[in-house]
């Protein structure tokens, strides 16, 4: 199987083990943004013995290389019109979220990706997925098995948070026309966790953002929240924000609680902490048997099932644009 | 000093050690709805060496005894207008939160609050002050405290929680119209703190509410989420529950999260937490000096001040009906 990658600026890394591993042929490069760091890129899959023939044009590359898998990242506001150009191509594409950066883009990516769907049925599975690698991490991955094995009974109440330390940010996160906004950008996750793993369905979303602290990031939000009806009277806060000090021991303060009928379960600092009929306790830590690309060409090959669905990254990020509507206009915006 | 109790529905005990400790004169006890526990607190008091004498009518008995100090604690619903009678008379009330149970209701008592202080500004000063005596558990005093002394620099984001035992509610608890809804009897210290800890300043709230999960508490709700808008583009969350299981280690689960420009502070599990400049550590906690009913003892004989000033509980009360409010309408509410 042969793969390609446009644009360098989000978790390509997360395909390169695998990639190795199934000894994919990785043989095309490509920038599609000035903001993407392909020397930097080059030197990383150098390491992992890859050496892709470097383009100018994706379109040319594409049709050229004729790969079965598009790594897409560059600048968020680029990848769902790169995607939805490889999709249509029959060429399944592992996407950086948000996997676009306002509706009319994700409703055209959503409908070439069902339409190709149906015009590539014959032979390999046409696949999507979004880069929502962290739900990988074992900490994530505990919470989901433990949900989806009924630990928690009906979850009614979820709250999540995402906090990064600011760090220096490329010049592109400065400008929302590029990098999509804080929520689309960091929120996203937390609001995938509350839909995928708490299973919870946002139907409102009310939210704030502030691009006060943003240590002269433009335009970008440093504090954001966000307040979510879910069907059947359920709710979720999302906190995220860019404004974890420098001297924290780590990057990110991920967070996710659960609160169901029959316990309540917390991720916090890598940890899984439950509380149920059987008290409180810490959940030894599950490691996913396969990572988050691995699943994506396992089902490829038909060989597997990828749990992050194509669906899973559209409703994401359906749900984070509705959040960024809702803090642009400050009126309470309905999920479709 | 004289003081009398009316109602035993609520936080009574709060005042018990400090009027044994300053010798006062406890004369007087009153129900004011059938579900006081008068036998209970009769034999609380008597712990403390308190008889004082039953009344059936609280106006006589304020009337008779002519107290300097009243303790309204009956159900909820009716604390205001009591607090309000006494106010008006010169009589300095330690209240039950929510302080009311609706906005007339509190406008009046502000109202009556305000018109009395100028009326008995001569003698003893008249105070009134809310029960929220968790904030002087040593966590939430040492939290305060760093944030007071500037240890945050500007605060942009607060998430607050407040989750408790279902445990057996007395039955009206399943009844709004007498306590108030969950809103304004347990959201509302988590309110409290990112008012007046925090110093944010709300101007808008949403907020969703389900009773879903109250083990049969009629129209209790188990589980609310409030969004916040701040004065300067701040925001803030309160998530409050009775969803926490049974079999956990404590009652409550209180929480507070301050991100702040120059640092992150977290309340949780009695500990506080601060990530700043310094890194992250753990700050020794810190007990206040005076209890909450001792500081409002000493600022009616002129030889202190209490934290918790009456516009705190008329705030913190304020605001979480609007959040009420907001939940039985489903539109964001602006507070004034």
């Amino acid at each position: 199987m042969k793969m390609v990658q446009i644009g360098a600026a989000g978790h390509y890394a997360y395909a390169l083990s695998t990639a190795k591993k199934y000894g994919l042929a990785f043989t095309g490069l490509c920038s599609a943004h000035p903001e993407d760091r392909l020397d930097r890129a080059q030197r990383e899959l150098a390491g992992y013995g890859f050496s892709p023939r470097v383009y100018e044009d994706f379109r040319e590359m594409l049709a050229r290389e004729a790969p079965d898998i598009a790594v897409v990242n560059t600048v968020m506001a680029k990848n769902s019109e790169i995607a939805a150009y490889a999709l249509e191509r029959g060429i399944s594409v592992f996407c950086e979220k948000p996997v676009a950066t306002d509706e009319a883009a994700l409703a055209h990516l959503e409908e070439v990706y069902h339409a190709a769907g149906l015009r590539f049925a014959g032979g390999r599975k046409l696949c999507f997925c979004g880069m929502f690698g962290i739900d990988y991490l074992p900490h994530f991955e505990t919470a989901y098995r433990f949900v989806k094995a009924g630990g928690l009974g009906d979850i009614r109440l979820a709250n999540a948070q995402k906090s990064y330390k600011m760090g220096r940010r490329e010049p592109y996160y400065s400008d929302r026309a590029l990098y999509g906004g804080t929520i689309p950008w960091v929120a996203i996750h937390a609001i995938e966790w509350i839909q995928r793993i708490g299973g919870l369905f946002p139907t409102a979303v009310t939210a704030y953002g502030s691009t006060a602290c943003n240590a002269g990031n433009g335009t970008m939000e440093a504090s954001t929240l966000c307040l979510f009806s879910c069907e059947g009277g359920r709710m979720a806060s999302v906190s995220a924000d860019v404004m974890r000090p420098g001297t924290a021991p780590t990057h990110d303060d991920d967070r996710l609680r659960l609160v169901g009928s029959d316990g309540v379960l917390e991720v916090r600092g890598g940890h899984v902490y439950v509380i149920d009929r059987q008290g409180e306790r810490e959940l030894p830590l599950v490691r996913p048997e396969h990572e988050l690309f691995e699943e994506f060409l396992l089902e490829i090959i038909g060989e597997g099932i990828c749990r992050v669905r194509a669906e899973d990254a559209f409703s994401a990020t359906r749900t984070a644009l509705a959040a960024r509507l809702s803090q642009d206009t400050g009126n309470t915006v309905w999920i479709r």
